[in-house]
């Protein structure tokens, strides 16, 4: 199955700029995460249905690389791509572009995994239903 | 019973400013509740043992006047007063003031309530040996 | 002249959530400055030029009144209402709703003024045309 | 020359934990920012004297691996290393650590370039003297 899942569009707030006038570079790890939870949202898994079962999904790791600067009020496009998924752990890339020139601002991974209570747990025997939805952009 | 308080020192930090270089109005409001926290360290209590009883804090209502601006690296005292406590209800006003000059850069204040669940408990009850600290610095 | 300006819409972030389970009350300080600066958008003043012409609009005082909890995910609609225009200051009370179902999350107040460097000044005629689009929304 | 540098103590702020009651991986970004600038500092760098030379020094990327959660009011110590410094780029590597248990939290790593404008320059020519402090530690 293919799905076509659109970019995730953020607004770069006054509060994210700094003193060098630009957005300071820690607001990409957490735009990181609404793209995520975004691209959850597409494939139909509301994250707090997630909580509610019991699972979190700590960030294992996470990176990123800038490469032009974002400026506030800037509009930009942020595409996560699934880069593995295997019912314990999965991983994201993502591409950070400005909405209206293209520009490639910054790109950036992240990991993470399942866990319920302190245990890891995989996601095809925790919550089949979640598991398929991942298993159909893999 | 007096008790000697000491004000609380923050070190302004570079991803606290804006793109007016100076630290963004936002944070005052996230240094009252260090102050506030280190307030109640000061009077012996430990804020994860008052949520380890099942008891919440929230904040009921939060204001903040800005007098002289902050910069990155500024170590600003706060001092926080208790301005009400009955038990249901506490409230904190708030100076902020540069570590070295003295100049205030803001005043503030902040009222609380206490939860368990989603009731609201009298701390008289709820946490005696808790009330009595409160009660012991009115 | 009435115009007819739309709520600001914020969809609640995980990362703004704390460890109440609840989204940190200093966030509501910040979609105050994001509803203010839509608002402009919506009047027809860009932000960005505002500073461009070297015209820096400094918080005065802000102030949060938080009548219902807003949840991770929750969309919120954000009101912002100018309370006082005289060229000088300015002044916004603001309502945060929840989007979907009305209830009110929270109000608030928050003052400014316009600086050019450290000098306050008379947006009448520091810059005639945002003046005008001040008074006509008045 | 070796020089005795102390590690950077961070107690973690309420605002800083997220719903999963532990702090939001995006601060872990931010203390490396306070532990670099406190590591200058250590060495006779102030960070706002660099400014006031026209240099900014962005972060060109950064990287954290989580190890062990950190929670509210933990003593964090982060140890920066200089693992590269050539006048023109630099890059620290992160341990962060359980100020008490010596528990590995966190390690990470970022890059940074001088920029004069938007150009690149060298801190041998642009600024003798903070070149020397850092080769000093090489």
């Amino acid at each position: 199955m293919k799905m076509d899942l659109k970019p995730y569009i953020h607004n770069a707030k006054y509060y994210e700029t700094d003193q060098m006038s630009i957005v300071h570079h820690s607001n990409y790890i957490r735009w990181f995460e609404e793209a995520r939870i975004d691209w959850m949202n597409q494939i139909g898994i509301d994250f707090r249905e997630v909580e509610a079962m019991g699972i979190v999904v700590p960030v294992v790791s996470v990176s990123c690389r800038y490469k032009h600067v974002t400026r506030f009020a800037d509009d930009v496009a942020i595409t996560p791509r699934l880069t593995l998924y295997n019912g314990i752990r999965f991983a994201f890339s993502y591409e950070v572009r400005d909405a209206h020139t293209g520009t490639l601002n910054a790109v950036g991974e992240s990991e993470h995994c399942f866990l319920r209570g302190e245990q890891v747990v995989n996601l095809r025997r925790a919550a089949p239903e979640l598991h398929q939805r991942f298993q159909a952009v893999k």
